[in-house]
């Protein structure tokens, strides 16, 4: 059964790999399912038949099937438990590595989040200058405990899982702050996250849909 | 076996329900599982002891045998796994069940969260009446489509679930800003789920943990 993901037919980013589907493309690397692409428009997004798929009007939404989905979070989940690769088999472990993938989204991305309203949605404000240092402190609350309980070790909980896929998503896009740099250990988690084969081929199909180039054959 | 949570030793908001102890103890309540609580206060939630549960210092965590986790989204879909009540048990509609619980906690909670920054934690800052409407803004902006796609339903997929259960949680957080109100939608579902006899049981348990006072008897 095919498989169809959306994605911005020009992402905001140019192709940096920021946009949602990149996790969801990165995730069914990971599990070695192929998938095919429909590109939509930010204007498409808004409309019916798009806001049929996912209520809030945006990208990444997945359909096999009479099966459909919306929201990053939920796909990863769904293509982790149909496909080897992305939860470990121990019920203990598995429950962990959820945990990781709800801590990614709920407990370190919401302030990664405000940090990027600061930049791009109230850089022109007036108290943007003093306001962005305060919004850092909060993101470095929560990557201070996140370093701490990483440590040395290569990935959160043994094995690499769903939940190192979401936690390296949502710390890369911390790269534009260099707060990342604060944190030598997460940096080189993020680093170990994009050396990743599946990591590769995922950013160089999104670059290739941003950019018009051809992604290398696989 | 024993399940223990932990929560607020004191709650900052008194016993309004909104510490997050409250979600898993509704989805314990749906579920008809007991437990025990474990208070930690907020000095006790920094010490080594408590971050060997919770990386992040917060509550709630769940331990039952030699599982522990964190994360409130992770432990109500460790209990709507084990568990009849919060998930459907047709494949697809558990999925979209899953997909509700990560747009609760992934795209709806985020500028609820920010919403409730601007004031708690910006509220004497001389930018604060003027940011608060943009970001208010922010939470319309997800409220409206959220009421579009609930229409009349009583529930967003079908029967009750736990996307349901944390959809109501998150909204619940939004009673004092009075957004609420600009979408009896959703006011009413909220009202809904504050109905539920699992939510009275459970907002009864922590109201009585701050204020000393006795549960009904169950």
């Amino acid at each position: 059964m095919t498989i169809f993901i959306t994605a911005y037919d020009r992402s905001p980013d140019g192709g940096k790999g920021l946009a949602r589907d990149t996790r969801v493309r990165w995730a069914l690397e990971e599990v070695g399912q192929a998938y095919e692409v429909r590109p939509v428009s930010m204007r498409a997004m808004k409309e019916p038949a798009h806001l049929a798929l996912h209520p809030f009007g945006q990208i990444p939404t997945y359909e096999e099937g009479d099966l459909a989905l919306f929201e990053t979070g939920a796909i990863v989940f769904h293509i982790a438990e149909q496909r080897a690769g992305l939860l470990p088999e121990d019920a203990n472990a598995r429950a962990r590595a959820i945990t990781w993938m709800f801590a990614a989204l709920n407990t370190v991305e919401p302030p990664i989040l405000e940090l990027a309203n600061a930049r791009l949605l109230e850089g022109d404000k007036p108290w943007s200058r003093e306001r962005i240092p305060l919004v850092a402190e909060r993101v470095r609350n929560r990557l201070d405990p996140l370093s701490a309980r990483l440590g040395n070790a290569e990935w959160l909980d043994g094995a690499f899982s769903a939940g190192d896929l979401l936690m390296v998503s949502v710390l890369l896009r911390l790269k534009p702050s260099g707060l990342l740099g604060e944190f030598p250990k997460l940096a080189a988690y993020v680093a170990r996250g994009e050396a990743r084969p599946a990591y590769q081929r995922a950013f160089a199909a999104q670059l290739a849909a941003n950019t018009g180039s051809k992604p290398p054959a696989g």
